[in-house]
């Protein structure tokens, strides 16, 4: 596999054309971004850490019927994914409050919700990604009714699949943000990344952050997190 | 039926109690706020058209099995309703994009919907009525899902009939903003008011507005145009 011309590059990943038009190379800088892009810094090594994180959490989730982007990692920041056309919505799945949630409703940051919700914000940079519903994004001709069902089937999959497994490594998954994306063949599949940069995972025993809130927050401490995240999982 | 102790004060109405503990009396004001309670005006006779066209237009959905908490006219201002506990959400039908909508998500207004739309916000004043969805309303224990089933069901109709209704007296339905409520026995009814306060109309000709824009926005002519719309409606 040729890695050839790049094709973007966004605030975490370089994307890069190959010699096949249809994958591409996703590597992973250690660049962190937080609020909208106001606060940039560096958390050393996370690249790595979410590369290889998110491949083995996307390998396990294809295991369990989810189907995703990955096809192969090959170093330690880069992995070669099908190329999708991403479905211009991020989606979010809560399962206690944090973050934006507690500021916009007033709820205090480690309620538990009664239900799990998915949630989705229009990917629009000019606007903020603002929060959107299902019937916006139908209206607005962002997806299909049909890839709606599908994405929102996947979200509570992934989180059903990840919160069960991260409790096997002591971690509480608090609140995710997934990207889906359109196959050539016009079906969906998750894409982008899944690790601590869009995630919010929690020690289960203390409540300790173990993600990228260590950094937006100025609490410090996050490259030490997000390797504890790696060794948890990966063992190293 | 007698009207006793003042109940609450809004924004645009005052609400008494009466002999009845299960039916209360609503006093429409001229006053009008724009902007989150920013801008506070008066526009002179908008209690009376208010009261009256709400009235009007909720016994024609109760016609066409919208139940609603509509009792009975008691004067140019008053009305006896039923006393609901009101569900705490904006429920908002959207069919062309305006106001908000436009500004949150850079669609231009009078851009047309694919499908129309419904949103909730959640009724918070301390939060400035935060756009929510039915997960979050479920996951906050705002309304049960078959409220929700029955809420969404209920706007969709009320859409459908104001639309083509509107239309007959060259009307169009922009979006429009619904409450509702709980009965003792637990059964949701239309509740509030719909009005050129809390609907956008635009004459289907010439596209002028005739609804509180004209005073948001600072335009002008808004009595001239709450009475323009009781005038069609009601012939006077
Ligand atoms: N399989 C894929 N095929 C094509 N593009 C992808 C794939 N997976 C992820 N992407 C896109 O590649 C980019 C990765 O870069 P990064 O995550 O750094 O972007 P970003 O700064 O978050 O900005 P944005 O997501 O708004 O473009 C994103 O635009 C993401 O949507
Ligand atoms: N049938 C009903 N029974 C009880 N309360 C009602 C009924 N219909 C409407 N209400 C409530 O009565 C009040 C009417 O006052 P108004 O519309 O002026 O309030 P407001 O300023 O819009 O503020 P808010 O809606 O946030 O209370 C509202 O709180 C409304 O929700
Ligand atoms: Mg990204
Ligand atoms: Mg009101």
């Amino acid at each position: 596999m040729e890695k050839r011309e790049q094709l973007y590059e966004g605030k975490a990943k370089k994307v890069f054309a190959t010699d096949d038009a249809d994958l591409v190379i996703v590597d992973y800088k250690d660049d962190a971004t937080a609020g909208d892009g106001a606060k940039k810094g560096t958390i050393r090594g996370k690249g790595v850490v979410n590369n290889r994180l998110s491949n083995n959490l996307m390998k396990m989730l294809a295991e369990k019927g989810v189907p995703t982007h990955f096809v192969e990692e090959l170093s330690d920041r880069e992995t070669l994914v099908k190329k999708v056309e991403i479905v211009p919505l991020e989606v979010i799945i809560r399962n206690v409050a944090a973050g934006s949630f507690t500021k916009r409703l007033g709820v205090p940051e480690g309620t538990v919700l009664k239900i799990p919700t998915i949630e989705f914000s229009y990917k629009n940079d000019e606007y903020h990604d603002p929060l959107i519903n299902h019937y916006h994004a139908l209206a607005l001709g962002l997806a299909t009714q049909e890839e709606i069902d599908t994405i929102t089937k996947y979200a509570f999959q992934v989180n059903d699949i990840l919160s069960q497994y991260l409790l096997g490594f002591n971690i509480r998954l608090i609140d995710f943000k997934l990207e889906f994306g359109r196959l050539p063949d016009g079906s969906i599949v998750l894409a982008d990344e899944i690790s601590p940069d869009t995630c919010r995972f929690w020690d289960a025993t203390t409540g300790a952050h173990l993600d990228k809130d260590l950094f937006r927050r100025d609490l410090g401490g996050e490259e030490e997190a997000y390797r504890e995240v790696m060794k948890r999982l990966l063992g190293e």
